[in-house]
Parts: C-alpha cells; structure tokens; sequence
C-alpha cells in the first residue's frame, strides 16, 4: 500500500472504528502508535495502521465486525511480553489491544474455577483466588506482566509446568469473538465437552482463530508447603542424566530446572543466589505438597541427585533462601542481557534422554560461529532455553545468531522434539514449522484456519508458514533421526 | 441398497480388502458378522456389511485407501465397550477392528510414558509399567477390556480423572490414519505441540477424523498409598453439599462417588460391599500420595464430611476393605442389571453446585414417568450417570426411557453443563447436541470434519448431528438458565 493510500485507509477505518469504541480509545497518530510496534521479540518491529482498545466483549465484536467488512487485518495483543513475535503489527492492519478488558469476574471456590477477563494478569488470578487458599497453576517467567488472554493464545508454560500442565490444561472455557464478530463459547465447566475440543484447538492457536474475550480457569489448592534443592555438578552431561534419573524414580517434581555454567555465574553476578560459580551445571529441584510428603520427597531427591553424581546438593533451610534459590533462576534471562549487548532467546522442546547428546551439539554450534551460548530451562520438561549472545552492531551477527537458533530448532526435531516449548511460533519460529511438519499436514493447519477465518484476516503470517514460504526457505520435513539441511552445512 | 446390490458391493469389496489383509481376516458371512453388529449401547444394532481386521499400520492404510476410492463407510471399532454407540456398524459400511493391532510397543520409564498398539487394553498398559513402579492413570470401568484406541476415541474418563484427568490428559502423541491413507503422527514427546493442537482435536472425536493405529500415553508413579472413606448421609442433597465442601476445602481426591439408595441396595445385594442399606446416598472419597500426606488427608477428610452432615464416615482399615468399598461402586452398573430386566445409563455433566437441584430434578422425572432411576455418579467431577430402570417388553417403555434420559441431559445442559461426561455422544446423544451447541457451532464441527473427510466415509451419523436432523428433532438450541422444550413439557 502506497503511503497516500495508507493515510485514507487509516482515515475511514478509524473513522468507523470510533463509531463503535470512545475516540480516545483509536489511535491514530505516529506518537500513538510506536508503543505497540513490538511484543517481547523487540528485534521485529512494525508500526500498524491503528491501534483500538475496545472496553467490552460488545466493542471487540464491533470491531471485528468493521474489520471483516472492511477486509482489514486483525492482531490481537495482550501485554505484549510474547517473546515468539505472535503480537508483532501487520502494516496495514488494526492492533487490537484487550488491555482495558481488565476484571476478574468471578471466583468460585465451591467450583474451584475462576472466571476472567483477557487483560487480567496471570499473578492477579493468584492473587485474588489467595484468600480461598486457591491459586492459579501456570506461572511463566512474565507472571508479574502477561495477561490471561496472551497464555491462552501462546498456550503457556512455566516452571511449574512439569507437575501442573500447559495453560492448555488449566482452562475450563474460552469466550471467542469471531472473525465476523460472533460470541461462541469454547469447553464449559463441565469435564469433557461433547463435539470436537473446540477449546484445546484454539488454545495455543496464536490470535490466528478468534479473539479470547474471556477465560474460565481452573484454581488448585495451594501447596501446604514447597522445598527446593539445588544441586551442582562437574559435568554437564551428568546434570542432563540426573534428570532423568529423578522422573525415573517416581518423583514428579513441581519443578526441574538447569542452568549451564555461563548462566549460573550471569546470575550469581546479578542477584547473588548464592550458586557455586565453578559448576558446569546447576539443577533446582522443587517438591511441593502435604509437610510430610515434602519431607520425605526432599530427602529421596537429595539422596538421588548424590546417587547420579551431583557434587554438592544443598536444600533451602528456609522460605527466605527457598525464595533465593529461585531468585536466580527467574533473573537469569536480564543476568545474561547484562553480559551481552544482545541475546536470543530459544525454546525448544525434546525428550529428556536426549539432554546431554543436545547440550554436547549446542556447545559444538556455539564454538563453529563463535556465538556464546548461555542455557537455562526447564529440564524436567526437556524444554530448552538456549541464549545466544551476540551484538547487533556487529555487522552480520543478528544473522548469524538466528541462523545458530535455528540450527538448534531444527535439531530439537531432529532428536524427535519440537520447535517451540511454550513461547510460541509466532513469526520468530515460522521457518522451523517446515521442519516439523510435512506439506500435508501445514495444509491441514490451513484449511482448519480457514473454517474460522476464510479471509485470513488474523494474524496473518504468523505460526503457520505457507507452503510457498517453506519451499522458499528451502527446509524440507525431516523425521526425527534423518535431519540434514544443505545450508546450513557449515555447523 | 437393495440386497441384491448389497451382496455384490459385499463381494466385490471383499475381494479388493482381500488383496491387502489375509482372507481369514476379512469378515462376510452373517454368522462371523453378527458378533459386530452392536458395541456396548446393545439396544442399537446393525449388521455391517464387512468386517476387517488388518494385522499391520501398513493393512490399516491399505484398507483405508481401498474404502476411499470405494466412497466405503468405514467404521473403526476397538473392544466394542463404548456406552454411546459410537462403534455401531453403518449397513453399507466397513467395519473395521484393530483387534489385531495388540502389542504394547516400548515402556520407556525414563520419559515417563508407553508406546502402544490400539488394540491394547487399558489396564494391560498399567501391568505392563507396574515393574518400573510406574502406571496409567485414566481407569474406565471398563478398564479390564477397553482398549486404548477405543479410549482415545471417547477420550474415555474414569473413577480418577478428578485428579489425573481425561484420557486427552494422559496422552502424548498419537498415530492417526487419514481417511485417504496417509499415516500422519499427532503431538510428540515434548511439552507443547507447535501448530493447533490436533492431538486434542483428534481425541474425543470418535473415529470421525482417522482412525488411530498407535499411542503414545504418559506414566506416572504409582502413588506410595491410598486410602478411602465411606460416609453415609440421610439426605441425597446434603451429600450433594459435602462434596462442594470438600472441594472448596482445597482437597484434591484421587476419586469422590457418589451412589443413592436403589444403587446402594442393588450393589449391596450383589457385592456385599458392607455399604449402609438404609442411607439415601453414600459419597466414596479417595485420596492417595505419599504414607503421611495421605493420613493427613483422610483424616481431613473425615472431618469435613461430618460437618457436612454426614451421618457416618467410615475409614477402610486395610487394602482388602478399601476394595470392598470400591467393589459395590465398580459393580453398580451389573447389580442394577439383576434388579431391572433393563436399563438406560446416561452420561452428563454439570458445575457440581448445582447438583442438589438436578438430583431434585432426576427425582420428579422418575415419579412423573413411573420409571425407576437409579443415581451412580463421579459426584466430584459432576459427572452423572444416572440409570434408568425400564422393561423393554413392555410396549412403550424403551420410548419413555429414552425420552427421561433425554430430558435428563437437556437439564444438564439448561443448569450449564454438558451432555456427556465420559461415554461420548455416538449415536445416542446426538439428537442432545441440538440442544448444546447452536447451528453456527455443529455448522464448524461439520467444517473441521470435512478438512479431515470431505466425503464424510469416516462413521457418518455420530457425534454430530446434521442441521436438518436438528430442525427434525424439534429442538433449539438453549444457553444455560432459559430451556424449554415443547415436545417435553410433560415432565
């Protein structure tokens, strides 16, 4: 679209979109816009044509329905935390922001659910189901900022994920506002729905089938107590097997994570955790439950973790260094930015006994380009967070950072993982999707896409390549075990 | 078709089904085909005009690419326990058995989770895990003969999913075949699939969009203990009240039952489970965990129930009496057999508040239609299956049967609920689903059935009813609070 074009287009629909929603509340103005030009994948940037920021489910179903009329593009955003680019503008279309939708509406012990609206922050679930000794399971490391409706639309993880399920299974219904401004209701408090699970296809399914205006989510009793034991190792390997040691003991931990060497001495720098610096590898091991089963479930870890080879296992004496342990944990993504001028984040998912073949590869692609790597994740889950740190100014290096990221996608799948854990596809990850997926099967994601939206009118671009888009990013699907991709021979 | 039509369709497919699976395995004669012609929902019956049962995922696609370039219905029926009709043969239609499909592939204790054929049963895939201290959690009823596939089919539930959750919740990946042939794998090892989540798409669709040829489920550890308490009430609604109270208490039980009187009595003269025969309803509630955690529960347990009015609570002293307890609960359905010459097993769900006023409800139908009804329910998840007593020999009263058990599932849907539970939809309900989802919503369920089927070959006329269908049968489709349907104003 021509600039003169883009000025009319942004004219009229604003024009319509303010007969629906306050003036205030579309805007227009350069000034206006550029707060909404990126989510939490800051190296993508545009600026969209208008943001509307509707204050009702009645106001998201007008505009959808201007917006369909209209044939104009939708992205729906959240807090804009999402680290995949799934909120990123499209240029010509209208940002549609939930954030005024801001209330709890219910909650209900008897029925052990609660019921919000999409701007509502995750830890404000927890903290208003608090006073029933209830909370809400799934805590990404955004917990503080990111909104229902993002973890709905990214399906989202978190530490405790391991123990607690995916956003995925922690919903009981989703309201949905349609492409042509429909309300439909997804699930029910009901156990199993009848019909197809309209739900689980539209959790995770990135903006790209419906607008969420509302969320019905599932409260569990909060753990009478919770223990963590950290655990240093010389190797890295070693760390990878004592995970997989613990699950196959039976122990189903609340938590499990890892930090490699660069991580732990990135965030023993920053927030003074109290990590032995000189390890290869740190694992955090969180139990939680009854006080007796805790007892019992620590003292099995700790002897565990010795068993598999941890050269030193300490367990928090108290909540203050419980709370400590963690602290480094959860800092450790702004702990590596302050060693770095720029990192990129990974997720990638794999199974479990691959660990330490994986780390062995991430260590081997880390020094061919040269690119530190610093890993943290959720080990319990094989969910991986490998940060490669570069420097944009570096003439070339963003490239080569991304071309490192994707290497180590493509190896998830190649190990029989995936390339997303819970951050998404978005746009970040859209090339690895020809990966994962054979052409039938991207073809499947599209005709089930266009049963809700013909037109392509959400979120076009993102999650879901075209097979055009694949074919020229030459990847071609690979089963797990046989993954070879010409260009990128060189690691 | 007429029957001379029928017989040559029946041998000229046949011989085709012939060229791909040994001849033994291909079913045509009425004696070998009479054993198929229902599934668990016996009053339903239909002789297919095949049976096949193919020894390989490579005889499953060949088949399959037979039937669609034959436009042959194909219908996949596991062990033919479903309670729904799902498996019931379509006359002109292929049926299709992955009996021979039996052998658990890899128990993989390190990644907690199975490989298995679909014809395995449920619980073979426990005894299988039991040596590594590990087992699956979903437990039908049926659980001794059901299989997997079946299970995936329904996403089938049982006395656990209040804690472990439905079959959908315990699975990782699975193997479907298109109904063009291709095998595709939905899911994966790892945390969360990219793309939509046709796993969850796949489960609980009831062999509508493939047929599944192999599983991957999760295992968990077997729980340290469990233990059960028995508590007695004079009142259905005050046990109604005791399990909100339990729930709301932040008590998260392996199972909570509830069973009235007519079932007490019937599994008490069956079983002799030592349950109080002069109680208006028992409430069955199990926790499990660690040794500690679990002594700790039950007595908490036991407390509440007694504040909640229970006139007596009863803890199982031992394993032997704790199986006792379950015993009465797991015959049920059988004891109800012996005191009826039939009976009608219904499967809905609704927010447990509201489970005191449906039991008022269920009550008046069975007074108003002079039909016996028999209350056994998984009281936790809110999930009836109230039995209806009739005899089918005399005139009239299957009809009535249906029409109280209909009525019953459109008051679950009228106080917020769902029609199914656990069983399905199949062929029984369908006529329900007119009244759950409104036309634009069956109108996407159909659009998502034909991504995967556009000729519909794969077990057409369940789990969806066709919008003509729903015109027929009269109903509308009604939002919690406001149902009325005219053709049942008697009750």
């Amino acid at each position: 679209m021509s600039e003169a074009n883009r000025s009319a287009r942004r004219e009229a629909l604003a024009k319509r979109l303010r007969s629906v929603v306050d003036g205030p509340h579309v805007l227009s103005t350069n000034a206006e816009l550029a707060p909404y030009e990126c989510d939490g994948l800051a190296a993508y940037r545009v600026v969209p044509l208008l943001v509307v920021l509707p204050g009702s489910v009645e106001e998201v179903q007008a505009v959808l329905r201007i917006c369909h009329e209209e044939r104009a593009v939708v992205v729906a955003r959240g807090a804009g935390t999402g680290l995949s680019g799934g909120a990123l503008p499209h240029e010509d279309g209208v940002l549609l922001s939930l954030a005024r939708l801001n209330r709890i509406l219910a909650i209900d012990p008897d029925n052990g659910c609660a019921r919000v609206q999409p701007g509502v922050r995750n830890l404000a679930i927890s903290e208003a189901a608090r006073p029933h000794g209830l909370y809400y399971a799934p805590d990404p490391s955004s917990q503080i900022a990111c909104t229902i409706g993002g973890n709905v639309a990214e399906n989202a993880g978190g530490v405790h994920c391991l123990k607690y399920g995916l956003t995925v299974n922690n919903l009981l219904a989703v309201d949905l506002v349609t492409v042509e401004g429909e309300l439909i209701t997804l699930g029910g408090s009901g156990l199993d729905g009848a019909g197809y699970d309209l739900l689980a296809l539209a959790t995770g399914s990135e903006g790209m089938l419906g607008v969420v205006v509302e969320v019905m989510v599932k409260l569990l009793p909060i753990p009478q107590r919770a223990q963590v034991a950290l655990a240093a190792f010389t190797e890295v390997e070693t760390a990878g097997q004592a995970v997989a040691d613990i699950i196959a003991a039976g122990i189903l931990p609340a938590g499990l994570e890892m930090m490699d060497n660069p991580s732990i001495r990135a965030a023993e720098d920053f927030v003074h955790a109290g990590y032995p610096t000189g390890a290869a590898a740190i694992l955090l091991c969180e139990v939680d439950g009854g006080n007796e089963e805790v007892s019992e479930d620590i003292a099995r870890v700790r002897q565990r973790l010795l068993d598999s080879g941890a050269s030193e296992v300490r367990t928090a004496s108290d909540d203050l260094e419980r709370a400590r342990f963690w602290a480094g944990r959860k800092a450790a993504f702004p702990a590596v930015g302050r060693i770095s001028p720029d990192y990129y984040c990974m997720d990638g998912t794999i199974p479990r006994k691959h660990l330490p073949h994986v780390l062995r590869e991430i260590a081997r692609y880390s020094t061919d380009s040269g690119l530190r790597v610093a890993n943290v994740f959720h080990a319990g889950d094989g969910n991986l967070h490998p940060l490669i740190l570069y420097d944009a100014n570096n003439p070339g290096e963003l490239e080569l950072a991304e071309e490192v990221g994707g290497r180590i996608l493509e190896l998830c799948v190649e190990v029989g993982g995936t390339i997303t854990g819970e951050h998404g596809v978005g746009l970040e990850k859209i090339n690895q999707m020809c990966a994962q997926f054979p052409p039938e099967e991207l073809q499947m994601f599209h005709d089930i896409k266009a049963v809700f939206d013909e037109h392509g009118l959400l979120n076009p671009g993102k999650a879901i390549p075209t097979l055009n888009r694949c074919a020229e990013f030459g990847a071609m699907h690979v089963k797990a075990g046989d993954l070879r991709f010409p260009h990128l021979e060189r690691f």
